[in-house]
């Protein structure tokens, strides 16, 4: 983020949560709760409600579900800067995954670190809230139609 | 791969199928079907059924999905070289969204870069079985125990 | 690259070359010599001489000389397609280092996957000439002007 | 960095000189100035002088010199943490480039997200230093000998 530039959001995290409920219902399928629990200028902050469906072997939380998390949580961060008229589309993610994550809710601390006028870039630290222990970092790019 | 090394996979396709199905039951939740259609020296190819729980709007299939699709198939490739004891965890996937996939199976033809003693490397093409046009690439790496 | 739809190049490897070395000659300082041995339709292949300048510790070719290769190749591969008018600028770039290269030529091998309106993505992939292994793998975008 | 966890670095930022101008003098090379200003737990910062060779088309600083910069920051954050005895490798580096740097001094934040026993991975800011604008991050996985 340049320093002397400020961006101020247009979707808080009420909007957007009424926004995703009506585009994004599948978030909510399969045993997801994804809450959006901020969303400032620039950043968002979501939390994934741990449920069992998301273990794999080893009991820990899958690669998918946190590679879901942190794009939906980029996808939040962008639209609150931008609003909710444009679609904007995944063209490139890059996720290490850190830690085994334990038995607990997820969190999903966003940045964006570009907001051109054709592409967003941010990041993603996703963090085990039982512990605090960051256990993926991610990294994303967003095409945007014109706004 | 190397030219002049050659690498002879240790698991069959009906091998892997039944190790999944042992260990990953929930690549069978929610809709979901996976195929393993060939698994060979260095490379794997699986199917993933269509299913219009994957989609997202605008009618095309999630990022999620077929980050799973990648995941998995990459997994399955490697794990055809070392077999079913050495359990290979994911430690960095990175994945380019290049087409919207059409209301169709997707293919993931995944490649063994490099199988290394601790880490292996490999790339996926995944193509949208109905036209042929490549949908997605991705990159992934993965740490693998003593073996 | 979709089945079914054709790309023709409209730059040939001698008009690249000409390009380069009138717009990039900084890729001929230190040492670097890099060859453009062929640029088809979405497809080009680069040969980076061999020079002691580029070792790093351990006697192995640096990370940093084969990211150039990559990120030139892929430029190049482009080029090859829209023309020189065109001026494409990476906006990601990703790379695996696979095997430490040998002292020998580098051959890169890059494919356009996708060349939209606004963006292009391909992969590269790195083998050391003297015994064909590969070393490198890597993946990058490139935002395109309108065209 | 999990909070509850503490690192101690075990090199200084004089230590890491020392050690680059021994074995990287390449980075010396070509007109590159690198200087380490901080080598804190977990962190680092770098400062690339500015020259003009670094310069390509457009006036801008070339990707491969800030892939470069990123790559030694990462390096010498681990460095500082786990000696100079253990020589660690660059197995992946993924970089965004976000805006076009300027005529300036270019500053790398570097901090190592996990250090593992085979495995450590950090992400890099790098920003102008003229105005503070935030230029390109990136991610980087290195593989560490038994230490």
């Amino acid at each position: 983020m340049s320093k002397g530039t400020t961006h101020s959001n247009v979707m808080d995290k009420d909007d957007i949560t009424a926004f995703l409920a009506a585009y994004f219902p599948q978030i909510k399928e399969g045993g997801t709760e994804l809450l959006v629990e901020a969303a400032g200028p620039m950043t968002a902050r979501l939390r994934m409600v741990f449920n069992e469906r998301f273990l794999r072997p080893g009991g820990t939380i899958s690669g998918p579900t946190m590679f879901m998390l942190a794009d939906v949580g980029l996808y939040v961060a962008i639209l609150a800067q931008i609003g909710p008229v444009a679609l904007a589309v995944t063209t490139n993610l890059n996720i290490n995954f850190l830690q085994k994550p334990g038995h607990s809710d997820l969190i999903a601390e966003c940045r964006v670190l570009k907001l051109g006028k054709r592409l967003a870039v941010g990041d993603v630290s996703i963090f085990s809230a039982g512990n605090g222990v960051l256990v993926a970092h991610a990294t994303g790019t967003y095409s945007i139609p014109a706004h």
